[in-house]
């Protein structure tokens, strides 16, 4: 492993590969766009699982499994849905390999062992949730359902990015039904929240809540909530959607109830989703030009131990000071790791576990021994100090509170700093080319417009915040009225 | 839904049938042969992951995420494994669809997006992930690689059951590579031991471990560990495997490392894993005519309380002794549930709770409320007994650890009593046909007597017992020489 990432400054994206196949994120596979979620990788994913599921299970949501696999007239039923994923369907057509007649030893698709209908690897659950939706609904009783998945889904996208944009990613997609329209859009709404809420104080991600256009909007959709984050470049990212499904999927698959005044009515529907995406989102926002920086919730191990010591005496001094820091430190629940490894130095040890993003190094030499004392390595500002044993424990628990709060202040910083409200199409423009980042301008409302500016810029409507002020103005591009800013950017 | 249950002695497997759907464990799906797993019974399933996940780290092993695809090349080189899967693989031709030209808002498969390699979705991943280690593996420094998955895999079976057999299914695979045979060796048993474990301590299933013959092992293995548990009709079910590969995947995939000497030399393998099989087991173990039993461990509500009430009044005073009962199972770590639905009667509310296996019912109604009492119902036995509240507690902790202990007791004398020694072609064929169960007998240890005597009775050989009294005999169906005994069952 060559030790020099490329830097930000120098390639950014570049740098992000780089990054995420030294740190042992993920690497790219033999399929082509699915990726290997290497275990560090998947450690840290573990943890924004287990937080996240909370977090449903908390308002009410149950996990369940439904097929990998939905027949493609199943899946064509709801139209607009069907259109907007098509064009990135793995299907499935045979059900057996044999031998290759003409190629010993290799194998061909049995012809014989054609599907009878075409199965597509789901892109979504959206159709065979709701299909099987159909058999336990039959009144208000039933209702609502608040279901949840975690699993694998695969769209053919033909530019492909570890984490950002793969063939195959794994997520969670909530799936639920609701008597009212109030009560799914208020549910809509409420895991969207539930998502910023988990994004920024877990993730030390600053996001803004907002709603999409209709051009941006989950096909299928008649409302679609996001949460919309700022990275590093001054890109936009995409962090989790929550769509309002009004009755399209109840119609499409006849999924009625009756209500309590003993009336059929369609059911109303909500789908929210976040996915491996968030890691991208994750190494984007905090890390740096010397490799992953994490924030102390997410961090598999977040403090590590490092040893320095010439004779085994000392080494086994160290361990018993080591093994007690670790005790103190579990006993708090936080992650601590002896790195004893024989086969590694001190200082690649130092290098791997910055590459890493492991908040906090602790290394204990012999002098530190003599003097009662262990050195603290801070990730995050690469600073050290020297802390008494006596106050470690605090010491410990103060600085990971405050790489916690100190990396959304500074990512909710960069945020503020690139953050501008233009009111010309030419300042639109000399912002997103010299500047970047989010972009507040008025719009007309039309579709036509912001696909114009889109064809122009590159530049797409993220959102229309949730907490937007009422402004009243004239749309950047058209000079058409608006009624209020939205905000633009490039995104991933 | 029909309150009656198919009782076992009727139709066993129509009784299994319905008690899965009934308990609300799963369904059919639209899916041929695939599965909707619904809450309750997902739930079931998180608690065994939830375990069986402590145990692998505990054990060293560390998650990580391959793809669901296999490109056809790769899944064909190590032959053995190919062969043996290779009429079971779904495979994926196409990445796109398209509008039907010839029937309007319907799509069809692009013919034009064809890959140029076809992809098999996994039916297990030994193929993909050793193909992954080769670039994971150079020197002994980098061994033992300790993996695990938790995935979905697809095996294209004719005839499928819920949860038994099913064309996909959820299930963990734990991969390892090593520097000898000796500790690939150590790993495949050490694992068949955790399942052993997990599966009597957790699940309350008596298991007997042991290996398979030749015929009976895993495609591409050289030795195939197993645990295999009797069901209540008397068939055997393998409840997990644990392979030692040999340097077979090695060799497929030039996966070499240097050894201390310097030396290059191919990796040792080991593969494992348990599915939602585990959940028919556990089904096919407990249960009874009333439906679902669970063993209190893996219970998603170990405990429900349930209000008996005509007043207001009541329900008020019932809500809160309820709640305090919740509270103190609570904080031992018990999980409790108080059904205050007002849409169900206490009776609706027993007969569910029954059907779906909840260890203890604890029903309070006024006369409770004036004499400090509750009735507590346990669902194994089907007993109830009146408990004061002061009593309470201890009660409770003590009746589920006794569900948990006597379950295990139960399906262990089930088993004892139907393990037979037989001495005898004759014995052998009335045992199985008029008793069932184990059948232990002699075997001459050729490949060609094990397929004459599955032909002519259905029994395979489930396992040569790791715990095999060494016994030299005459093999019951050739005469010829024998070692050991084996174990023959008619198995799922």
């Amino acid at each position: 492993m060559s030790k020099k990432l490329t830097s930000r400054s120098e390639d950014y994206s570049k740098w992000y590969n780089e990054l995420v196949v030294k740190a042992d994120l993920a690497e790219n596979s033999a399929v082509r766009g699915c990726m290997v979620i290497k275990p560090y990788g998947y450690a840290i994913w573990e943890k924004m699982q287990a937080e996240l599921d909370k977090k449903f299970k908390e308002t009410g949501h149950q996990n369940a499994y439904f097929p990998l696999f939905v027949p493609k007239s199943l899946f064509e039923a709801e139209e607009r849905n069907a259109e907007g994923f098509a064009k990135e369907c793995a299907v499935v057509t045979h059900y057996r390999l044999q031998n290759d007649p003409d190629k010993p030893g290799k194998l061909r698709v049995d012809p014989e062992a054609r599907l009878e209908e075409e199965l597509v690897v789901r892109p979504t659950s959206e159709a065979i949730i709701w299909n099987t939706f159909k058999g336990w609904v039959q009144s208000y009783r039933d209702l609502p359902l608040l279901i949840n998945q975690w699993a694998n889904v695969v769209r053919w996208e033909m530019r492909t990015r570890l984490f950002l944009r793969t063939a195959e990613f794994l997520w969670q997609e909530g799936h639920t039904a609701h008597a009212t329209k109030v009560e799914a859009l208020d549910e809509a709404k409420l895991m969207n929240g539930v998502y910023a809420n988990f994004v920024e104080n877990f993730m030390a991600i600053p996001v803004i809540q907002g709603v999409k256009t209709e051009n941006e909007r989950f096909a299928g959709a008649d409302e679609t909530y996001c949460i919309e984050a700022l990275m590093q470049d001054g890109k936009a990212l995409q962090a989790g959607t929550s769509h309002f499904l009004g009755q399209n999927f109840a119609k499409a698959f006849d999924v009625k109830f009756a209500n309590k005044e003993g009336k059929q009515d369609y059911v109303w529907a909500t789908s929210w989703g976040v996915s491996t995406r968030l890691m991208g989102a994750l190494i984007m926002t905090h890390s740096d030009d010397h490799g992953l920086v994490l924030p102390p919730s997410l961090a598999p191990n977040q403090v590590v131990i490092v040893p320095i010591y010439k004779s085994e005496d000392d080494l086994n001094e160290i361990t018993e000071v080591a093994n007690s820091i670790l005790a103190d430190l579990r006993s708090k629940n936080r992650t601590a790791k002896f790195d004893n490894r024989t086969t590694h130095r001190p200082g690649a040890k130092f290098a791997q576990h910055e590459l890493q993003g492991v908040p906090l190094r602790i290394a204990i030499g012999p002098k530190d021994l003599a003097n009662g004392t262990v050195e603290i390595a801070r990730r995050d500002t690469l600073t050290k100090e020297i802390v008494s044993l006596n106050y470690l424990a605090a010491r410990v628990e103060a600085l990971l509170e405050d790489i916690q709060s100190s990396l959304y202040n500074k990512a909710l910083n960069y945020r503020d700093t690139h953050s501008t409200e233009v009111n010309s199409f030419d300042e639109f423009k000399d912002v997103l080319e010299n500047k970047g980042g989010f972009i507040s301008a008025h719009w007309d409302g039309t579709n036509d417009t912001e696909d114009k500016i889109k064809d122009l810029t590159k530049a797409t409507i993220r959102c229309i915040p949730l907490e937007n002020k009422k402004e009243e103005g004239v749309c950047v591009f058209t000079g058409n009225p608006s009624k209020q800013r939205v905000l633009f950017a490039k995104a991933y």
